[in-house]
C-alpha cells in the first residue's frame, strides 16, 4: 500500500449557521482540485465530522494555508465553529468490503 | 504529544436496517470498556463516519477480534453494510479550537 494521509476535522456548530453549507461546499470543491488530493468524506449529525485524505503532508500544508482556505478558517474561528479538532494521520492499514 | 492511532469506519448502509441500530449503540459501550480505548466519533448521512481512538495497534486488534464484535462484523457484512472500508491510522498531529 502505498502511504498517505487522512486529516480528521471534528467539530460541533455554533447556533449560528449562515453561509456556513455554502462555504463547506465551495471548500470542498475548491480541496478536490489541490494537488496532491485524494478523497473527501463528510457526514455530520450531533457532531460533524468531515475527513480528507491527501498523498503527503506537504500536500496538507499547502492546503491549510490556501488564501481562500484561510479565509474560511477564519470565518469558522469568528461564526460557525463553538468547538473543533484538527488531527493529521498516516494511513498505516486499509481495508474495504463491498457487497456483491 | 503521545502517539496514538485512530480507525476511520466510513460505510454505506443497505436498505435492511433492523437490529442496526441496537448493535451500533451496543458496540459503542463495548468498545468504551476495552483496554486501550480513547474516544469514539460517530456521524451519519448519506455515508456513516466512525472514527474510534486507541493507544496502540495492540488494543486495536484485540478490538478487532473481541468475540462480540467478531459476531457484530458478521452481521454487518451479511445484513447492514453495502461497502465500508476501514483505514488504521497512526495520529501525527493534533490541535483544537474551543470557543471563549
Amino acid at each position: 500500500m502505498k502511504s498517505y494521509y487522512a486529516v480528521i476535522f471534528t467539530n460541533k456548530q455554533t447556533v449560528n449557521v449562515e453561509g456556513y453549507s455554502e462555504m463547506a461546499q465551495s471548500m470542498e470543491e475548491l480541496a478536490r482540485k489541490q494537488s496532491g488530493f485524494i478523497d473527501f468524506e463528510h457526514a455530520r449529525e450531533e457532531l460533524g465530522i468531515t475527513i480528507s485524505y491527501w498523498e503527503s503532508l506537504e500536500a496538507i500544508s499547502k492546503w491549510k494555508s490556501d488564501l481562500k482556505h484561510l479565509d474560511a478558517q477564519e470565518q469558522g474561528k469568528d461564526i460557525w465553529y463553538q468547538w473543533y479538532k484538527v488531527r493529521i494521520c498516516k494511513v498505516e492499514k486499509e481495508y474495504e468490503f463491498k457487497r456483491d
